[in-house]
Protein backbone atom coordinates (compact mmCIF):
# COMPACT_ATOMS: atom_id res chain seq x y z
CA UNK A 1 0.00 0.00 0.00
CA UNK A 2 2.96 2.74 0.98
CA UNK A 3 4.41 1.78 -2.46
CA UNK A 4 1.22 2.97 -4.80
CA UNK A 5 -1.23 5.13 -2.22
CA UNK A 6 0.04 8.08 -0.75
CA UNK A 7 -0.29 9.76 1.89
CA UNK A 8 -0.08 13.18 4.27
CA UNK A 9 1.84 12.69 7.69
CA UNK A 10 1.78 15.47 10.05
CA UNK A 11 4.96 14.83 12.52
CA UNK A 12 4.19 16.84 15.90
CA UNK A 13 7.73 17.74 16.62
CA UNK A 14 7.16 18.95 20.49
CA UNK A 15 8.93 22.07 22.53
CA UNK A 16 12.36 22.39 20.39
CA UNK A 17 14.62 20.15 21.26
CA UNK A 18 14.90 17.71 19.00
CA UNK A 19 16.01 15.14 21.25
CA UNK A 20 11.95 15.51 22.41
CA UNK A 21 10.35 14.15 19.30
CA UNK A 22 8.34 11.62 19.70
CA UNK A 23 10.23 7.86 18.61
CA UNK A 24 7.37 7.67 16.08
CA UNK A 25 8.10 11.24 14.55
CA UNK A 26 11.80 11.05 14.63
CA UNK A 27 11.53 7.99 12.38
CA UNK A 28 9.38 9.30 9.81
CA UNK A 29 11.27 12.65 9.12
CA UNK A 30 14.39 10.84 9.25
CA UNK A 31 13.15 8.80 6.16
CA UNK A 32 10.72 11.22 4.55
CA UNK A 33 11.25 11.74 0.75
CA UNK A 34 9.40 15.15 0.81
CA UNK A 35 9.16 17.40 3.87
CA UNK A 36 6.75 20.88 4.46
CA UNK A 37 7.19 23.30 6.32
CA UNK A 38 5.79 27.01 7.41
CA UNK A 39 7.69 29.71 7.52
CA UNK A 40 7.79 33.55 7.45
CA UNK A 41 9.57 34.56 3.80
CA UNK A 42 13.01 35.09 4.56
CA UNK A 43 13.58 32.96 7.59
CA UNK A 44 14.52 29.36 8.39
CA UNK A 45 11.69 28.76 10.32
CA UNK A 46 11.34 27.07 13.77
CA UNK A 47 9.92 23.81 12.68
CA UNK A 48 12.69 23.63 9.59
CA UNK A 49 15.69 24.89 12.50
CA UNK A 50 14.18 21.85 15.02
CA UNK A 51 15.02 19.17 12.13
CA UNK A 52 18.36 20.72 11.28
CA UNK A 53 20.58 17.76 10.29
CA UNK A 54 18.20 14.82 10.68
CA UNK A 55 16.55 14.91 6.96
CA UNK A 56 17.59 12.39 4.57
CA UNK A 57 19.77 12.88 1.85
CA UNK A 58 18.29 13.78 -1.34
CA UNK A 59 14.83 14.88 0.38
CA UNK A 60 12.62 17.61 -0.96
CA UNK A 61 11.86 20.35 0.57
CA UNK A 62 8.82 22.15 0.41
CA UNK A 63 8.73 25.67 2.48
CA UNK A 64 5.29 27.24 2.55
CA UNK A 65 5.98 30.46 3.03
CA UNK A 66 3.50 33.10 4.62
CA UNK A 67 2.14 35.79 2.88
CA UNK A 68 4.11 39.12 3.63
CA UNK A 69 2.03 40.86 6.27
CA UNK A 70 3.28 44.15 6.49
CA UNK A 71 1.24 45.78 4.24
CA UNK A 72 -2.09 44.49 5.50
CA UNK A 73 -2.90 44.65 9.09
CA UNK A 74 -2.82 40.79 10.94
CA UNK A 75 -6.50 40.74 11.82
CA UNK A 76 -8.58 42.36 8.77
CA UNK A 77 -10.41 40.27 6.13
CA UNK A 78 -7.81 41.45 3.69
CA UNK A 79 -5.20 39.52 5.36
CA UNK A 80 -7.74 36.73 6.06
CA UNK A 81 -8.81 36.21 2.91
CA UNK A 82 -4.72 36.18 2.03
CA UNK A 83 -4.01 33.49 4.55
CA UNK A 84 -7.30 31.45 3.27
CA UNK A 85 -5.88 31.21 -0.41
CA UNK A 86 -2.50 30.50 0.70
CA UNK A 87 -3.72 27.20 2.58
CA UNK A 88 -6.22 26.44 -0.50
CA UNK A 89 -2.90 26.98 -2.78
CA UNK A 90 -0.50 24.74 -0.78
CA UNK A 91 -3.65 21.79 0.12
CA UNK A 92 -3.76 21.89 -3.73
CA UNK A 93 0.06 21.17 -4.21
CA UNK A 94 0.13 18.46 -1.33
CA UNK A 95 -2.93 16.65 -2.95
CA UNK A 96 -1.22 16.84 -6.19
CA UNK A 97 1.91 15.42 -4.71
CA UNK A 98 -0.01 12.34 -2.83
CA UNK A 99 -2.45 11.53 -5.74
CA UNK A 100 1.10 11.03 -7.20
CA UNK A 101 1.29 8.09 -4.96
CA UNK A 102 3.34 10.46 -2.74
CA UNK A 103 4.11 10.53 1.24
CA UNK A 104 4.34 13.96 2.54
CA UNK A 105 5.68 14.52 6.25
CA UNK A 106 4.54 18.02 6.82
CA UNK A 107 6.57 19.51 10.00
CA UNK A 108 4.28 20.91 12.98
CA UNK A 109 6.05 22.42 16.36
CA UNK A 110 4.65 21.21 19.47
CA UNK A 111 1.17 19.17 19.04
CA UNK A 112 -0.82 19.67 15.34
CA UNK A 113 -3.97 19.58 17.06
CA UNK A 114 -2.81 22.47 19.84
CA UNK A 115 -3.67 25.78 17.92
CA UNK A 116 -1.34 24.45 15.44
CA UNK A 117 -1.13 25.51 11.68
CA UNK A 118 -1.33 22.16 10.35
CA UNK A 119 -5.45 22.37 11.11
CA UNK A 120 -5.74 24.87 8.35
CA UNK A 121 -4.47 22.37 5.43
CA UNK A 122 -6.00 19.38 7.80
CA UNK A 123 -9.89 20.52 7.17
CA UNK A 124 -8.51 20.93 3.60
CA UNK A 125 -7.27 17.36 3.11
CA UNK A 126 -8.74 14.89 5.40
CA UNK A 127 -11.50 13.89 3.40
CA UNK A 128 -9.43 13.88 0.30
CA UNK A 129 -6.43 11.79 0.80
CA UNK A 130 -5.34 9.56 3.92
CA UNK A 131 -3.64 11.38 6.88
CA UNK A 132 -1.98 10.37 9.47
CA UNK A 133 -1.04 12.87 12.36
CA UNK A 134 1.69 12.35 15.34
CA UNK A 135 1.30 14.04 18.37
CA UNK A 136 3.87 16.27 20.41
CA UNK A 137 5.18 17.68 23.40
CA UNK A 138 3.13 20.92 23.79
CA UNK A 139 5.30 23.85 23.57
CA UNK A 140 3.90 24.96 26.73
CA UNK A 141 4.67 21.63 28.22
CA UNK A 142 8.19 22.56 27.52
CA UNK A 143 8.27 25.23 28.97
CA UNK A 144 6.81 24.39 32.68
CA UNK A 145 9.62 21.62 32.72
CA UNK A 146 11.92 24.25 32.18
CA UNK A 147 10.85 26.04 35.43
CA UNK A 148 11.79 23.18 37.12
CA UNK A 149 8.59 23.21 39.12
CA UNK A 150 5.58 20.83 38.63
CA UNK A 151 2.03 23.25 36.86
CA UNK A 152 -0.85 21.19 38.65
CA UNK A 153 -1.36 19.18 41.72
CA UNK A 154 -4.68 16.98 42.82
CA UNK A 155 -7.27 18.90 42.04
CA UNK A 156 -6.01 22.13 40.48
CA UNK A 157 -7.48 23.64 37.55
CA UNK A 158 -5.32 24.72 34.72
CA UNK A 159 -6.57 27.27 31.98
CA UNK A 160 -4.44 28.07 29.05
CA UNK A 161 -5.53 31.97 27.53
CA UNK A 162 -4.11 33.83 24.86
CA UNK A 163 -2.63 37.11 25.21
CA UNK A 164 -4.86 38.73 22.16
CA UNK A 165 -8.38 38.30 24.78
CA UNK A 166 -9.36 41.06 25.92
CA UNK A 167 -8.16 42.10 29.48
CA UNK A 168 -11.39 41.79 31.15
CA UNK A 169 -11.69 38.48 29.94
CA UNK A 170 -7.66 37.58 31.15
CA UNK A 171 -8.70 38.96 34.54
CA UNK A 172 -11.27 36.83 34.94
CA UNK A 173 -9.69 33.51 34.16
CA UNK A 174 -6.41 34.14 35.63
CA UNK A 175 -8.43 34.69 39.55
CA UNK A 176 -10.24 31.82 38.58
CA UNK A 177 -7.92 28.96 38.05
CA UNK A 178 -4.86 27.56 39.82
CA UNK A 179 -2.50 27.10 37.01
CA UNK A 180 -2.09 28.92 33.49
CA UNK A 181 -0.54 29.13 30.57
CA UNK A 182 -0.61 32.37 28.18
CA UNK A 183 0.69 31.74 24.91
CA UNK A 184 0.96 34.85 22.33
CA UNK A 185 2.63 37.29 24.29
CA UNK A 186 4.86 38.99 22.52
CA UNK A 187 3.19 42.58 22.14
CA UNK A 188 0.33 41.30 23.90
CA UNK A 189 2.82 41.27 27.28
CA UNK A 190 1.64 44.85 28.84
CA UNK A 191 -2.12 43.59 28.99
CA UNK A 192 -1.16 40.39 29.99
CA UNK A 193 0.65 41.82 33.01
CA UNK A 194 -1.80 44.57 33.36
CA UNK A 195 -4.08 41.60 33.90
CA UNK A 196 -2.29 39.10 36.18
CA UNK A 197 -1.79 42.17 38.34
CA UNK A 198 -5.32 42.87 38.59
CA UNK A 199 -6.31 39.24 39.43
CA UNK A 200 -3.22 39.07 42.02
CA UNK A 201 -1.24 36.50 40.06
CA UNK A 202 1.81 38.83 38.92
CA UNK A 203 4.06 37.70 41.58
CA UNK A 204 3.60 34.10 40.96
CA UNK A 205 3.82 34.33 36.85
CA UNK A 206 6.87 33.11 35.27
CA UNK A 207 8.21 33.99 31.57
CA UNK A 208 10.04 31.48 29.46
CA UNK A 209 11.27 32.28 26.81
CA UNK A 210 12.63 29.43 23.72
CA UNK A 211 11.83 26.72 26.82
CA UNK A 212 14.02 23.81 26.05
CA UNK A 213 16.01 25.29 22.96
CA UNK A 214 19.16 26.94 22.75
CA UNK A 215 19.21 30.53 24.81
CA UNK A 216 16.36 29.34 26.78
CA UNK A 217 15.53 31.99 29.63
CA UNK A 218 13.19 31.35 32.57
CA UNK A 219 12.24 34.75 34.42
CA UNK A 220 10.08 36.11 37.20
CA UNK A 221 7.39 38.18 34.46
CA UNK A 222 7.75 40.72 37.79
CA UNK A 223 11.49 41.34 36.65
CA UNK A 224 11.33 41.41 33.08
CA UNK A 225 11.99 44.76 31.96
CA UNK A 226 8.35 46.28 30.81
CA UNK A 227 9.89 47.04 27.05
CA UNK A 228 10.79 43.74 26.37
CA UNK A 229 8.41 41.84 24.77
CA UNK A 230 9.94 38.70 23.30
CA UNK A 231 7.88 37.23 20.61
CA UNK A 232 8.55 33.15 21.53
CA UNK A 233 7.67 33.34 25.33
CA UNK A 234 4.93 31.67 27.49
CA UNK A 235 4.06 33.19 30.69
CA UNK A 236 2.99 30.63 33.14
CA UNK A 237 1.39 30.44 36.54
CA UNK A 238 1.94 27.32 38.68
CA UNK A 239 -0.94 25.61 40.34
CA UNK A 240 -0.28 24.58 44.02
CA UNK A 241 -2.28 21.17 44.62
CA UNK A 242 -5.83 21.84 46.38
CA UNK A 243 -5.58 18.82 47.96
CA UNK A 244 -1.64 18.47 49.03
CA UNK A 245 -0.81 15.13 50.26
CA UNK A 246 0.46 15.89 53.73
CA UNK A 247 4.23 16.41 53.93
CA UNK A 248 4.33 16.58 50.31
CA UNK A 249 5.06 20.51 50.26
CA UNK A 250 8.09 20.09 52.65
CA UNK B 1 30.81 11.83 36.28
CA UNK B 2 27.87 8.91 35.48
CA UNK B 3 30.85 6.57 36.67
CA UNK B 4 30.88 7.80 39.94
CA UNK B 5 27.90 10.34 40.54
CA UNK B 6 24.13 8.63 40.76
CA UNK B 7 21.24 10.53 39.76
CA UNK B 8 17.39 10.06 39.42
CA UNK B 9 16.33 10.59 35.80
CA UNK B 10 12.00 10.71 35.62
CA UNK B 11 11.36 9.69 32.06
CA UNK B 12 8.02 10.83 31.15
CA UNK B 13 6.57 8.18 29.14
CA UNK B 14 3.64 10.04 26.99
CA UNK B 15 -0.20 8.81 27.33
CA UNK B 16 0.48 5.03 26.16
CA UNK B 17 1.47 4.48 22.46
CA UNK B 18 5.22 3.36 23.37
CA UNK B 19 6.19 5.22 19.57
CA UNK B 20 4.90 8.37 21.45
CA UNK B 21 7.82 8.32 24.01
CA UNK B 22 10.62 10.96 23.01
CA UNK B 23 13.98 10.06 21.80
CA UNK B 24 15.61 10.63 25.20
CA UNK B 25 13.26 8.90 27.20
CA UNK B 26 13.79 6.00 25.06
CA UNK B 27 16.98 6.16 25.00
CA UNK B 28 17.09 6.19 28.86
CA UNK B 29 14.95 3.35 29.66
CA UNK B 30 16.27 1.31 27.00
CA UNK B 31 19.71 1.22 28.98
CA UNK B 32 18.77 2.07 32.41
CA UNK B 33 20.01 -0.46 35.12
CA UNK B 34 17.31 0.58 37.23
CA UNK B 35 13.73 1.27 36.61
CA UNK B 36 11.21 2.43 39.02
CA UNK B 37 7.53 2.96 38.50
CA UNK B 38 4.11 3.23 40.61
CA UNK B 39 1.56 0.55 40.54
CA UNK B 40 -1.45 -0.95 42.42
CA UNK B 41 -0.50 -3.99 44.62
CA UNK B 42 -0.91 -6.58 42.83
CA UNK B 43 -1.15 -5.15 39.43
CA UNK B 44 0.93 -4.61 36.42
CA UNK B 45 0.87 -1.17 36.42
CA UNK B 46 0.20 1.05 33.34
CA UNK B 47 3.61 2.61 33.03
CA UNK B 48 5.56 -0.87 33.74
CA UNK B 49 2.73 -1.99 30.65
CA UNK B 50 3.91 0.73 28.63
CA UNK B 51 7.52 -0.38 28.56
CA UNK B 52 6.98 -3.85 27.80
CA UNK B 53 9.56 -5.46 25.62
CA UNK B 54 12.33 -2.32 26.69
CA UNK B 55 14.42 -2.65 29.08
CA UNK B 56 17.76 -3.88 29.14
CA UNK B 57 18.51 -7.76 29.93
CA UNK B 58 19.62 -7.72 33.90
CA UNK B 59 17.55 -4.21 34.41
CA UNK B 60 16.50 -3.97 38.49
CA UNK B 61 13.23 -3.52 38.82
CA UNK B 62 11.54 -1.50 41.67
CA UNK B 63 7.74 -1.44 41.44
CA UNK B 64 6.55 1.00 43.98
CA UNK B 65 3.27 -0.50 44.92
CA UNK B 66 0.82 2.22 46.44
CA UNK B 67 -0.79 1.10 49.76
CA UNK B 68 -3.78 -0.74 49.64
CA UNK B 69 -6.75 1.06 49.92
CA UNK B 70 -9.78 -0.10 50.24
CA UNK B 71 -9.84 -0.32 54.65
CA UNK B 72 -9.34 3.72 54.60
CA UNK B 73 -11.51 6.32 52.46
CA UNK B 74 -9.53 7.40 49.91
CA UNK B 75 -10.07 11.35 51.25
CA UNK B 76 -9.40 10.44 54.97
CA UNK B 77 -6.06 12.40 57.08
CA UNK B 78 -5.53 8.77 57.91
CA UNK B 79 -4.79 7.62 54.16
CA UNK B 80 -3.01 11.09 53.15
CA UNK B 81 -0.27 9.98 55.90
CA UNK B 82 -0.25 6.40 54.68
CA UNK B 83 0.23 7.64 51.44
CA UNK B 84 3.01 10.46 52.51
CA UNK B 85 4.81 7.66 54.78
CA UNK B 86 5.29 5.33 51.04
CA UNK B 87 6.17 8.27 49.41
CA UNK B 88 8.72 9.20 52.30
CA UNK B 89 9.75 5.50 52.03
CA UNK B 90 10.50 5.46 48.43
CA UNK B 91 12.75 8.80 47.96
CA UNK B 92 14.48 7.18 51.14
CA UNK B 93 15.28 3.73 49.37
CA UNK B 94 15.92 5.79 46.02
CA UNK B 95 17.70 7.68 47.68
CA UNK B 96 20.35 4.83 48.97
CA UNK B 97 21.13 3.99 45.47
CA UNK B 98 22.01 7.64 43.98
CA UNK B 99 24.37 7.72 47.22
CA UNK B 100 26.13 4.34 45.93
CA UNK B 101 26.73 6.15 42.57
CA UNK B 102 23.45 4.32 40.96
CA UNK B 103 21.52 5.70 37.93
CA UNK B 104 17.28 5.21 38.79
CA UNK B 105 15.17 5.81 35.68
CA UNK B 106 11.62 6.49 37.25
CA UNK B 107 8.62 6.07 34.79
CA UNK B 108 5.69 8.65 34.09
CA UNK B 109 2.74 8.27 32.49
CA UNK B 110 2.03 11.16 30.40
CA UNK B 111 3.66 14.41 31.52
CA UNK B 112 5.70 13.97 35.01
CA UNK B 113 4.86 17.73 35.78
CA UNK B 114 0.95 17.50 34.76
CA UNK B 115 -0.83 15.64 38.00
CA UNK B 116 2.45 13.45 38.04
CA UNK B 117 3.08 10.88 40.80
CA UNK B 118 6.32 11.61 40.43
CA UNK B 119 5.96 14.95 41.71
CA UNK B 120 5.76 13.80 45.18
CA UNK B 121 9.11 12.56 45.25
CA UNK B 122 10.52 15.16 43.30
CA UNK B 123 10.11 17.71 45.85
CA UNK B 124 11.47 15.05 48.63
CA UNK B 125 14.79 14.28 46.72
CA UNK B 126 15.69 17.45 44.20
CA UNK B 127 17.53 19.36 47.21
CA UNK B 128 19.46 15.83 47.90
CA UNK B 129 20.52 14.75 44.26
CA UNK B 130 20.74 15.28 40.75
CA UNK B 131 16.84 15.12 39.11
CA UNK B 132 16.24 14.91 35.78
CA UNK B 133 13.15 14.94 34.46
CA UNK B 134 12.05 14.19 30.37
CA UNK B 135 8.69 15.98 29.60
CA UNK B 136 6.30 13.46 27.83
CA UNK B 137 2.88 14.11 25.88
CA UNK B 138 0.45 14.61 28.73
CA UNK B 139 -2.64 11.46 28.38
CA UNK B 140 -5.00 14.52 26.96
CA UNK B 141 -2.90 15.16 24.29
CA UNK B 142 -3.07 11.99 23.13
CA UNK B 143 -6.68 11.45 23.81
CA UNK B 144 -7.74 14.78 21.68
CA UNK B 145 -5.47 12.86 18.71
CA UNK B 146 -7.46 9.84 19.21
CA UNK B 147 -11.08 12.28 18.14
CA UNK B 148 -8.92 13.51 14.84
CA UNK B 149 -10.77 17.08 15.16
CA UNK B 150 -8.09 19.88 16.74
CA UNK B 151 -8.67 20.87 20.17
CA UNK B 152 -8.13 24.18 19.55
CA UNK B 153 -8.08 26.80 16.81
CA UNK B 154 -7.36 30.73 17.02
CA UNK B 155 -8.05 32.51 20.59
CA UNK B 156 -10.08 29.47 22.07
CA UNK B 157 -9.74 28.87 25.83
CA UNK B 158 -8.61 25.41 26.81
CA UNK B 159 -9.66 25.09 30.76
CA UNK B 160 -8.60 21.35 32.09
CA UNK B 161 -10.79 20.33 35.21
CA UNK B 162 -10.64 16.98 37.45
CA UNK B 163 -14.37 15.28 37.84
CA UNK B 164 -13.88 15.32 41.73
CA UNK B 165 -14.26 19.58 41.30
CA UNK B 166 -17.80 20.69 43.09
CA UNK B 167 -20.30 20.12 40.75
CA UNK B 168 -21.34 24.32 40.52
CA UNK B 169 -17.40 24.87 39.59
CA UNK B 170 -17.01 22.78 36.73
CA UNK B 171 -20.83 23.94 35.68
CA UNK B 172 -19.26 27.65 35.80
CA UNK B 173 -15.86 26.94 34.06
CA UNK B 174 -17.21 24.40 31.36
CA UNK B 175 -19.42 27.46 30.65
CA UNK B 176 -16.48 29.93 30.17
CA UNK B 177 -14.27 28.29 28.43
CA UNK B 178 -14.36 27.00 24.39
CA UNK B 179 -12.25 23.99 24.60
CA UNK B 180 -12.38 21.22 28.08
CA UNK B 181 -10.57 18.14 29.07
CA UNK B 182 -12.04 16.66 32.01
CA UNK B 183 -9.69 14.20 33.67
CA UNK B 184 -10.61 11.75 36.70
CA UNK B 185 -13.82 10.83 35.43
CA UNK B 186 -15.04 7.14 36.37
CA UNK B 187 -16.70 7.22 39.16
CA UNK B 188 -17.29 11.09 38.79
CA UNK B 189 -18.71 10.57 35.66
CA UNK B 190 -22.26 11.33 36.17
CA UNK B 191 -21.67 14.48 38.23
CA UNK B 192 -18.99 15.66 35.18
CA UNK B 193 -22.11 14.46 32.63
CA UNK B 194 -24.67 16.53 34.73
CA UNK B 195 -22.58 19.41 34.70
CA UNK B 196 -21.61 19.35 30.91
CA UNK B 197 -25.51 19.38 30.56
CA UNK B 198 -26.05 22.55 32.53
CA UNK B 199 -23.41 24.34 30.74
CA UNK B 200 -25.13 23.49 27.47
CA UNK B 201 -22.09 21.24 26.67
CA UNK B 202 -23.05 17.88 26.67
CA UNK B 203 -23.96 17.33 22.97
CA UNK B 204 -20.71 18.71 22.11
CA UNK B 205 -18.52 16.01 24.25
CA UNK B 206 -16.23 13.22 23.86
CA UNK B 207 -15.44 10.15 26.22
CA UNK B 208 -12.08 8.75 25.06
CA UNK B 209 -10.79 5.88 26.97
CA UNK B 210 -7.23 4.12 26.95
CA UNK B 211 -6.13 7.10 24.10
CA UNK B 212 -3.63 5.66 21.92
CA UNK B 213 -3.25 2.37 23.61
CA UNK B 214 -4.42 -0.89 22.44
CA UNK B 215 -8.43 -1.04 23.15
CA UNK B 216 -9.19 2.41 22.60
CA UNK B 217 -12.63 4.07 22.49
CA UNK B 218 -13.58 7.22 21.41
CA UNK B 219 -17.54 7.94 21.51
CA UNK B 220 -19.50 10.56 22.37
CA UNK B 221 -20.46 11.15 25.93
CA UNK B 222 -24.38 11.23 25.24
CA UNK B 223 -24.71 7.99 23.85
CA UNK B 224 -22.45 6.42 26.60
CA UNK B 225 -24.56 4.35 29.44
CA UNK B 226 -24.70 6.13 32.39
CA UNK B 227 -24.12 3.01 33.60
CA UNK B 228 -20.48 3.32 32.31
CA UNK B 229 -17.78 4.69 34.22
CA UNK B 230 -14.46 3.79 32.67
CA UNK B 231 -12.27 4.75 35.17
CA UNK B 232 -9.02 5.09 32.52
CA UNK B 233 -11.02 7.69 30.29
CA UNK B 234 -10.94 11.58 29.65
CA UNK B 235 -13.56 13.94 28.24
CA UNK B 236 -13.07 16.59 25.47
CA UNK B 237 -14.98 19.40 24.29
CA UNK B 238 -13.56 20.98 21.00
CA UNK B 239 -13.18 24.31 20.57
CA UNK B 240 -14.28 25.80 17.49
CA UNK B 241 -12.07 29.21 16.85
CA UNK B 242 -12.95 32.86 17.89
CA UNK B 243 -11.22 33.99 14.67
CA UNK B 244 -11.61 31.53 12.41
CA UNK B 245 -9.50 31.83 9.25
CA UNK B 246 -11.47 32.80 6.11
CA UNK B 247 -12.88 29.28 4.60
CA UNK B 248 -11.04 27.12 7.08
CA UNK B 249 -14.16 25.35 8.29
CA UNK B 250 -15.47 24.68 4.88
Amino acid sequence: MAQTQGRIICAGLGPGDPDLISVRSDRVIRSGRHIAYFRKAGRQGQARRIVEGMLAPGAVEHAMEYPVTTEIPFDSPDYNRALAEFYDDWAARLHRLVAAGEEVVVLCEGDPFFYGSFMHLYVRLKDLVPVEVIPGIPGMVGCWNATGVPITWGDDILTVLMGTLPEAELVRHMAGSEALAIMKTGRNLPRVRRALAAAGRLQDAWLIERGTMPGQRVAKLADVDAEDCPYFAIVLVHGHGRRPVVGAEE
